[in-house]
């Protein structure tokens, strides 16, 4: 089934189920108000809200109304957990090596996976707002997974039963405050604004094939200002899968319902596709001509990012921002 | 006023009010049934909460019923922020020194601040569950501050009036995790587990001369199973106040109602009134006989740590935990 929050019904928006072609949808206040409240209590609410879908996919729900990306906030529009792994070393390696630098043999067994900024996701068509365009904005395409409870040294041999809803991620950085809150050691703080999310969030089983439990085998498409600038596969060269990215988080500790685990840039080996950031393009480029040549984004600029399956239906909804200076109140 | 948040009624508790001796509480499900839901909107909650707090203090709410620290979660028992600064860069300094490290200079300008764990605070008398002694189980004794919604780019000037609540904050570290993240440059991850909160949480003006807007001036006090191992005041050598921590968090996006900010291990200058952390106290070993002595938390070792009002009045309640091995389920 696919799941989505409407932005009215105040901070956590109201659920709704949406069908598979993506064209109407259905409030579900008899099973949850809020999909944070779907999933603190999935065990339950999963299987109602299958039921409403399937209802819904039939044309059996008169309460059904058009759906309309530009009325969502993120899936979950705010978490208590949202933890980014960085699970493409390859993409890792490539940025080391435009700056010189070698990458730790440590790096291909121990994930990196940073916590990010959860009180406030943005939806799918909601600006991105920057104040100031020198700080470097870039965009980073990444699949997520979103959790129900884990229980803490929960290993990735189990962590997979875990995975309840599957979604697309536009983890917006700014790279040039990057280096110095790096070298501070503890980790992305303004570097990372604000996190968008595709318009709905699906559950595994919507994926057929192209899902193994593990990791998601489809190109994640990202288009800057109409040009493709990427289409990886993000199935491929994942070091880290999902379940270890998930076990990697609960090693000390459980983690909540609604714990948001993303997979990082996705990236494939020497981008044969192109890549799924800004970074990595100008990092091809040094590395291929000593300097970068593309610069990051600028205000007005447009990202789109989505994934489309073996028929070329989009599954999550399109990802369709633009980039607006912040002004201060 | 006082607040806290019993365990029952689910995942976010029963917000309470508590009268200033911490003899009695009251629920107020006609105000606000969570302290996120009372945070939410404090501009309409928070004079509610005061009117009821007036009234338990002087008697006339007939539902008050006994204040028992051990039925309660932290204050807000999940949030949708912790941002945990390390404003007492004589704490850092202490650190490197014991390893020979220079501390870069624009540490003293710069603040340290990192993304903890929030999808899972816990309560003032609940375990700290481990599973591995050789983490190296340390304590770290903070005060932190809740706000209100704070627009991106507020600068410190404006902060404080965004200070809705104080707490203590005891920031659980797993010591010898931390060498080998900190060196991932992805901040702390595996090596803080959980976060307990004082009973309760008090408004600014509970605390009287003792918070001048930006700092708390009392002792914190730190006790280890029944041995006070510190009491540094924590108004003195806070190099960051906490509008300036929150207005560092703030610089490009939004925080949003619930941010809890802390100030990082409580220290001062040369430890004369000993320290907040078993890590200070094993530096100064260090630096006085080139190696530590004094062992990290063992599994049932006992945690105290309490702020006292210049009347000697305890304020906030006290954090009374034990370490207890986790076993897998």
């Amino acid at each position: 089934m696919k799941l989505a929050s409407l932005k009215k019904g105040g901070r956590d928006g109201t659920l709704i189920v949406v069908d598979r072609g993506m064209q109407s949808a259905v409030a579900v206040p008899e099973v949850a108000p809020t999909m944070q409240a779907a999933l603190d209590n999935w065990s339950d609410t999963g299987p109602a809200l299958e039921a409403v879908f399937a209802k819904l996919q039939a044309g059996r729900r008169e309460d059904a109304f058009p759906f309309d990306p530009g009325s969502l906030a993120a899936p979950l529009p705010r978490s208590y957990h949202w933890a980014d792994g960085s699970a493409y070393v390859t993409h890792v390696e490539l940025v080391r090596k435009a700056r010189g630098a070698e990458l730790p043999d440590s790096f291909w067994r121990d994930p990196l996976m940073y916590m990010g900024a959860s009180d406030a996701f943005i939806g799918a068509r909601d600006d991105i707002d920057v104040e100031d365009e020198s700080w470097g904005i870039d965009f980073e395409a990444e699949v997520a997974v979103i959790t129900d409870d884990v229980p803490a040294g929960t290993g990735a041999d189990r962590a997979s039963e875990h995975i309840k809803l599957i979604a697309l991620v536009n983890d917006v950085s700014l790279r040039n405050l990057i280096p110095a809150e790096l070298a501070k050691q503890f980790g992305f703080y303004q570097s990372k604004p604000q996190t968008a999310f595709s318009p709905v969030a699906v559950t595994p089983d919507e994926l057929g094939d192209a899902w193994d439990g593990a990791k998601l085998h489809l190109p994640l498409i990202a288009t800057w200002n109409g040009r493709r600038i990427g289409a990886p596969n993000a199935g491929r060269d994942m070091t880290f899968d999902f379940p270890q990215l998930i076990a990697h988080a609960a090693k000390t500790r459980a983690l909540m319902a609604g714990t948001v685990i993303g997979s990082g840039t996705v990236s494939n080996v020497g981008s044969p596709d192109g890549s799924c950031c800004i970074a990595e393009v100008r990092c091809l480029e040094t590395i291929a001509n000593g300097k970068p040549e593309t610069p990051f984004m600028s205000f007005g600029d447009r990202i789109e990012i989505e994934m489309l399956d073996a028929a070329g239906a989009c599954i999550f909804g399109s990802i369709d921002q633009r980039v607006r200076r912040y002004e201060r109140p």
